[in-house]
């Protein structure tokens, strides 16, 4: 086996710290695209990009801000990791269209068009009916492939995700989810969805989130490389990357507010239920940002090769940064 | 006839001035429900309700603040109007149910749950698809009950709309609009929804805004008179009333705004086109507060009695308000 690639983790919403940044560092991971909104407004989401400005003063040696492919390379040629920011919302941009540029030049390079519920622009998985892209959504979509921020469908639904690889005139991601066949989770996707998507352009990016895998947070890591093997067969081996979804640190006070945010005023429990509310145990094979070698291996070990590894670890996620955070064609 | 009754008008949005609330106190309006936002988040509706403050401050013998029946009776003992507010979108909850029982403590009293797109709640009009009420929108109406904030679906698709009546356990409203069967404006509704609201105790106020009357601009008032008469055989005479959608001395910017707002790039046209893209002109018969008279005229022409013309001038209205202003049930 060569040096160990560069790596890519294209989801993750952790407690951050001196700490992670650091596994982050050691484990070669290149860059994280950090969730900067779940729920919040245009101006609690200008909070959270304050404190990211505190943690880039303070950790200059460990971490810089990721927005574009080279700062990736810079990233990693000098031992640091870049952190990209994404919203799992469209809640950022309230009812502005003109909010997305904005969001662009403060450093946004991904967005959700919804999170679970419907949003103003889709629809997201939990609810019972999809009727697509809205009006505005359609207006966004256009938006967001001008200026350059890169449409995530990871926790929205069918029918929305299918009319999102249509309407966009630029590949789209799920960051963060795995192939239903696999595990029936209603935040994993459809083969229709997962071919649309690679053949479109887009990137899957593999969950690590144990609701998202086969036996839960018993998951074996062979299990998870050989649906990693399918899914290539499915969307192509040039679309599949990681997007692990790790949540590390985190209280359980967190997921319950990713769940219920300030929509409700039950308890929605989503992937957990009321004898499991808070975050599920990792698997063994992934606790931290120091494990993703002994992922590589189980991939090799199921059989891919080593340009392919080095594709799926990040080449595949560099390639797509690269296309899609520039500027594109105004339409 | 009898003295002028009572009169109501249950949604208006001029360009509030002296002389609109002198017409208003002329022509015995009672009480207005006035539209405080269209696309205005919390903060934005915040300012839009200092504003009223300035103006009640600044003519306290011609205008007082309506938050309950009670107000609008002694409004209309002192020659006064009652000034209610409603929002024509949910816009200012954002994303937080809680919202909802701070703007009833600000003085809310009507809510639609969409505007002509799709929101968080509900189904615009203008969208192709309607999913129905979705999950923060369960959440949203029950809390309105609970808090005395009424539904209006004036601007709401066809199944939300059905839905909402469905789902709410008080009755709502339909503050602006007319039978689609009379005119079939996108914004008119069709018979299905009309019983379905009738029948569950909700009200009707007519539009006299020229996109919803037949011939537009040119309606007769006798037309517009026997169309209030069939309309009274179908939604009940005791659940009808007046929902005029005046937009006095407004320029046409205001309209321009209201059907594009900040969520496009493109220009939405709504009701007029890029040949009529402004206001229309009022009916001859419906300029201002002091041509209610003429209308309540008419309504005695084609048959109405006495009771009937005083219910549908705003004693309906008036009832309506007693039983839905004050907090519900606790669900």
């Amino acid at each position: 086996m060569k040096a160990q690639p560069l790596i890519i983790d294209c989801l993750q919403y952790s407690l951050w710290s001196e700490k992670i940044f650091r596994e982050m560092n050691k484990g070669g991971v290149a860059a994280v695209h950090v969730t900067i909104c779940y729920h919040e407004n245009f101006k609690e989401t200008i909070q959270n990009l304050i404190d990211w400005n505190r943690r880039f003063e303070k950790f200059p040696e460990l971490i810089l801000p990721g927005r574009t492919a080279d700062d990736v390379r810079r990233a990693h040629h000098e031992g640091k990791t870049a952190i990209i920011y994404g919203f799992q919302n469209c809640s950022p941009i309230e009812h502005d269209v003109g909010l997305v540029e904005i969001c662009y030049q403060l450093g946004a390079r991904f967005m959700q068009l919804s999170y679970n519920n419907q949003s103003l622009l889709a629809t997201g998985c939990y609810e019972d009916e999809d009727p697509g892209i809205t009006r505005m959504g359609r207006q966004v979509i256009r938006e967001m492939n001008r200026v350059g921020i890169v449409i995530d469908m990871s926790h929205s639904a069918e029918r929305s995700t299918l009319e999102a690889i249509e309407v966009s005139e630029r590949p789209i991601t799920i960051t963060h989810a795995n192939p239903a066949s696999w595990q029936p989770a209603l935040r994993n996707k459809s083969d229709t969805v997962l071919r649309a998507l690679g053949s479109s352009g887009g990137m899957l990016g593999f969950s690590m989130y144990p609701h998202h895998l086969k036996n839960g947070s018993n998951c074996a890591l062979d299990d998870f490389c050989a649906m990693v093997a399918r899914a290539a067969d499915l969307v192509g081996v040039e679309h599949i990357g990681f997007g692990s979804d790790l949540c590390q640190d985190q209280p359980d006070s967190i997921v319950a507010w990713m769940r219920n945010g300030t929509w409700t005023r039950d308890t929605d429990f989503g992937e957990g239920s009321s004898t499991l509310p808070g975050f599920p145990d990792q698997p063994l094979w992934f606790g931290n940002n120091t494990d993703f070698g002994g992922i590589l291996k189980g991939l090799h070990s199921v059989g891919f090769s080593d340009d392919d590894v080095a594709r799926i670890a990040g080449g595949n996620w560099l390639n797509f940064f690269e296309n899609s955070f520039a500027a594109g064609v105004t339409p």
